[in-house]
């Protein structure tokens, strides 16, 4: 296991951590949490029996939600490095997501725990364009491709809590 | 409210009736429940509270999820109506998602019933290409584009419990 950031799930602000798919104050959710590992973002999510699709596999749309929340996440670690921050520093901003492609390059076997990997292909402040991987024992089953768009500051959607490094 | 057939997930077979997203013997599911209406495939949901993703809106991985089950339901209606039966006349045949890409047109509002209107774009027996719009209160809120593909009979994907109508 590599050193990792805090969450950046963590660290949105409390209005928008009721995410059904990452949010920390939602009781019935999946809490996905997404965190720097060297140069990528990355989160681990171990799906439950229900997760099910056909006997034997993961639920495409889970694997979705999965690609949905850890895609914002990176959008808002990479817009953060981007502004000399570190996660933690302050209240995270808050991406929403403009659309979403998944391809299911094979059946994802339902038991091991994910590893989904993510980077920012083409970043912007206020749209970016993020790849995320879902890898199953080393083999990966899931390629998504997200456009995020930034929830502006004066709609609480967070990034003001600190101020830029030095 | 238009006449509609028998839900398509009523009539997977047993052993592909577990999806968390539509198998009606999933306790922890959505089950959601796609039926013909005149020449579409049309599905109803109410999101619950927890399926949410920013304050008033709902969790666009649930959206996807929903856009994913509908859609393997309409190529397996379109594939029986192809074949000139009607749900309920034998076992469904069940289709498999292999990409699924999902535009979010505006904020999904978090409160009203979701009607899910689908078609199959370009069929072939086994796979189609699936349009979903997702509507709330006559609005279109997203447009999704599903490619499916068909769960071979001899893995006991269905599609064999019914002879072909006269």
């Amino acid at each position: 296991m590599n050193s990792q950031s805090p969450a950046v799930q963590d660290h949105y602000p409390d209005d928008f951590a009721h995410c059904y798919g990452c949010g920390r104050l939602n009781t019935n959710g999946l809490h996905v949490k997404s965190a720097w590992e060297g140069d990528e973002v990355v989160a681990r999510f171990q799906p439950q029996p229900h997760h099910i699709a056909v006997p034997g596999f993961v639920y495409g749309g889970l694997l979705a939600s999965l690609v949905d929340c850890h895609a914002m996440a990176t959008a808002a670690a990479w817009s953060e490095r981007e502004a000399g921050r570190t996660i933690g520093q302050g209240a995270m901003p808050r991406y929403v997501t403009a659309s979403l492609s998944v391809n299911y390059l094979a059946p994802t076997p339902l038991g091991p725990e994910l590893e989904l990997r993510a980077r920012v292909r083409d970043f912007k402040k206020y749209r970016s364009i993020v790849e995320v991987s879902i890898l199953v024992q080393g083999t990966k089953a899931v390629q998504g491709e997200v456009v995020a768009v930034r929830i502006p500051e004066a709609m609480g959607g967070g990034g003001t809590g600190a101020k830029p490094s030095p």
